[in-house]
């Protein structure tokens, strides 16, 4: 039996040992919240703290909890056994045969996926579950081999062997299905949108600033975030992340760099605490008198809400909310094209680098 | 000067000698919406009619219009000399530096930018504009060629040579950009979700039916539809459009099959009017007992939109609608998985295909 079965086993033998004893089964859970997360300040990731929320049986929710947890289990080692995996949307609706097991809502599958993965320690992909779709992609110069469907890794050059749209990230990105080969670029661009993406791409920026650019597509999927953080580790290259200028662009980069609040157990694979913010600021909406829209109230706050977020705890940031919130504006980056298509590229980008140390 | 160009330059030349004539310049556009459109009887799509619509400069609108007219054709032209492209967004934002002429919303652009397109007969690509993002893709043995930044046509096996994640179809497939060079399959599949996509690939569905399958994303772009459009007519290749069972999934079939109503007038390079749909319908709902959500108010009233939709005036489609506003049930594909990862693959498709007379 594989290792990752062992491990899913022991959480069901641990529940059947509580009532085989007599005893409430039950499961402990890190309180998966804003107020539970700290900084680890050897990583410098944020992660869970110590607050803990216990599901028990002694209560028919908690009860239904632990039967859904051993359904789940069950249900990825029949997965297992077929080598098959399944989107997160697939488990919710195979549940409708589960009895009393059956989720009433996704996010309540969502979530349970995401349970998991803390009370087992295992990742999502290694419990055969994905999310629906991803669809970002990376561009530059960077070999890779891809596991496919047969089980051969194919080898593929990010800008030699793929089209203008760029190499399609997949959901697992872990060793067994990516080896990350090698590359001469000298950094990672990660881009908030595809219409920047594209831009830069035609504009020919991974080559003139041998880079490698990778769309993010808004808040970016794990398997983006992790590739990130692979290259990163693997071959040592700086990250600069560049987002619209808005709250929820900068949480975009909080979860390139910090790790997000529902994934703070996995922090570890995922953030790269020593990500550049070089996205549309407040202070670059003035400067550049960029266009511009009007705060929305969700924006406000969404920014306030920030300045509690123990991430955004540090003088820029503190600086850059407050100037938003009293200027009362926010810009999209293609807003640049107000100078022209190639203003992002020859001007806005090159300074940005140049004031955070990187660049050519 | 190139003939794209000069199909602009006429345009210009009309409204200056109306001027220099001492009349008010006027465009003439057909009225672009439901009510105008009507079925081709020679190619079976759904052209927009002979109702007119006068853009005069005898109102301050009307003459503003034209002024954007102007000034966009300036812009285009100035992209055909530096062999650029924009996005919709960055042709929006470049219209800062246009007085008068800069465009109050997006909508008001991408309007603009049909608009062109009907009144010069070029497509949206040869006026070098593009929508935001795609991300579609294919997967399937299909043989391309796609033009890099470089001008060098670049040969890519849609099976052999991408990962799992498909082929990214780019922003044009327009024979300029995208040449297609050979394929083994027999036939088509469109899928709307991603995670149906990406569970066709896993079952291997490609393989076993000798088919290529195709992200819909959703409501599909025009690159996606035009690339269906040149594999039914290059390599007479039967298309099948597979979706979830819901009002909006039916007007995804619709503009693959008979054009959509925003782009009637160049249903000819998109629509497939032989596609089938082996979607999820309200019989099946019944008959596979699906797993459902209740229809809201919205996608009651879309229902009874299509009943009055040219475009749905065949007894297959007047049944199914009038069936799913009696059920009071919608559901998505995904929710095949109620009977396992493998139904959709081994049982729902062979079934489908074989009453529409496709497959194997």
């Amino acid at each position: 039996m594989s290792e990752k079965s062992e491990k899913l086993d022991l959480l069901a033998r641990k529940i059947y040992d509580s009532l085989e004893n007599g005893e409430v089964p039950a499961l402990d859970l890190p309180t998966r919240t804003r107020e539970n997360i700290v900084l680890d300040t050897l990583s410098l990731v944020w992660k869970y703290g110590s607050t803990k929320t216990t599901r028990s049986a002694t209560s028919l929710d908690g009860a239904e909890y632990i039967l859904k947890t051993l359904y789940l289990i069950d249900f990825i080692k029949e997965m297992y056994s077929v080598s098959k995996t399944s989107t997160l949307r697939e488990m919710y609706y195979i549940s409708e045969g589960w009895g009393h097991a059956k989720f009433h809502a996704q996010e309540e599958s969502n979530m349970l996926a995401e349970d998991l993965e803390v009370i087992t320690t295992m990742l999502r992909e290694e419990l055969s579950l994905r999310p629906e779709e991803n669809g970002a992609s990376i561009i530059g110069d960077i070999t890779i081999e891809e596991k496919n469907r047969k089980g051969d890794f194919k080898k593929i050059n990010c800008r030699d062997d793929v089209g203008d749209g760029g190499y399609n990230i997949p959901y697992s990105v872990e060793t067994d299905k990516i080896r990350l080969i090698g590359t001469n670029a000298k950094f990672i661009l990660a881009i908030e949108t595809g219409g920047m993406f594209d831009r830069l791409v035609e504009n020919g920026f991974d080559e003139s600033f041998n880079c490698i650019l990778l769309h993010l597509k808004g808040q970016p999927a794990r398997s983006s975030r992790r590739l990130l953080k692979r290259l990163n580790e693997e071959f040592k290259l700086p990250i600069y992340v560049f987002t619209d200028g808005d709250p929820w662009s900068f949480r975009i980069y909080a979860s390139v760099a910090y790790g997000a609040i529902k994934t703070a157990h996995i922090s570890n694979y995922l953030a790269v605490p020593s990500a550049e913010f070089i996205g549309i600021t407040a202070s670059d909406i003035l400067n550049y008198e960029l266009p511009s829209d009007k705060l929305t109230d969700k924006d406000i706050q969404a920014l306030n809400a920030e300045l509690k977020d123990p991430r955004f705890q540090t003088e820029f940031w503190k600086q850059e909310i407050d100037t938003m919130l009293m200027s009362g504006k926010k810009a999209e980056q293609q807003s640049l094209a107000k100078y022209g298509l190639d203003f992002v590229t020859d001007t806005y980008l090159p300074d940005k680098l140049g004031a955070v140390g990187g660049g050519r």
